[in-house]
């Protein structure tokens, strides 16, 4: 379900296989929405507000096996229901554009699809979270560039990139399923191009529904 | 749905209001059973394992809003997922006995009925955890005394505890409705009486079912 209008701002998420450009394109957005005399918020998943990070921290550092994916997919879904309550939908409120690194198309994707429990993701989500943005923007691209620009960052949360081509052709397959499942909400955006093309068009996509 | 017992072990929680003495009836039985020769071992929850401890303390210190409701019930949820994985579930496989003070009745209480969350409480549970105890043991106690008890106690989660006699007796008619809800798994055991001659009870009740 789309969110109702009715309450005022705009919630866009970004999403996207690891390096797809999608964490630039919401920063350049963001910018770009600003200089244009709108008021902004970007924020991120998971963290996003201060219990949300703390939340996050628990999730990704120490070992791997650390948590099992069910358990890891309701701490996820405890720190974006923080998140949708502290930061988005008072923002939303406030008549803000939020604009998410993530939200909850990226669970549907590594829990639900990959880790086999888009039932469950579906079902917790339907149950505690109950949002969808406005506008999903998907960055997509062949994970042969996305994976070189992934690791080209150096981060501590690396286990989340370093899954290899043949899972990420599995998850850009996944999320472009995801748009043809939601036509209405994702749109679908090449970003295998030059950053500022990839830019303009974002905004351009965004623009229109403003 | 009850467990099926065929791969040995049994898994008997404790519950009841604060002060009520069922950590103490716990131990006690806990005790007496390791003498009888069972293989026991006693544990808690929200807790219990190392991860759920790690969100046990992410949940109870700091602000008492730090968390809304519904986020707490989605890690005390986390907390559960992973006691159970890491600690109900091998001891069970491996035929002990597992004594677990609070278990998910005391959710479908203090979030449940409390919290106005029950079909929440209900749904998440069915979906992320399924398990149910062989045999809950409800120690029955009447809130004054139970206050008098709990207040003897200082620690740090004591928000938990500081809910004044008026709650504490809907708790208690709350877990008696319970007992009637689950009558093949809930036994109640008047716990307003001395800790001897409770524990008797208690040891009887589960010796019956052993």
């Amino acid at each position: 379900m789309t969110r109702q209008r009715d309450t005022g701002g705009m919630f866009i998420s970004f999403e996207g296989i690891d390096g797809s450009g999608k964490s630039t394109q919401a920063r350049l957005l963001a910018d770009r929405l600003t200089a244009a005399g709108h008021d902004v918020i970007l924020t991120r998943e998971p963290g996003g507000s201060p219990g949300a990070e703390e939340i996050r921290a628990l999730v990704l550092q120490g070992e791997p096996d650390r948590w099992s994916a069910q358990t890891e997919l309701l701490l996820f879904t405890a720190a974006r229901r923080d998140h949708l309550e502290r930061t988005i939908r008072p923002a939303l409120a406030a008549g803000k554009v939020v604009i998410c690194d993530r939200f909850a198309d990226s669970s549907r994707m590594y829990q639900g699809l990959r880790g086999g429990m888009r039932r469950e993701v579906d079902a917790l989500h339907s149950l505690m979270i109950g949002i969808e943005p406005d506008l999903t923007v998907l960055v997509d691209m062949a994970p042969a560039d996305g994976l070189a620009r992934a690791k080209s960052r150096a981060t501590v949360e690396e286990r989340f990139e370093d899954f290899g081509i043949a899972l990420q052709e599995e998850m850009r397959a996944g999320f472009l399923d995801l748009a043809r499942e939601f036509p209405d909400r994702i749109c679908t955006i090449d970003g295998a191009r030059g950053i500022q093309a990839v830019s303009d068009d974002v905004y351009e996509t965004v623009a229109a529904r403003l």
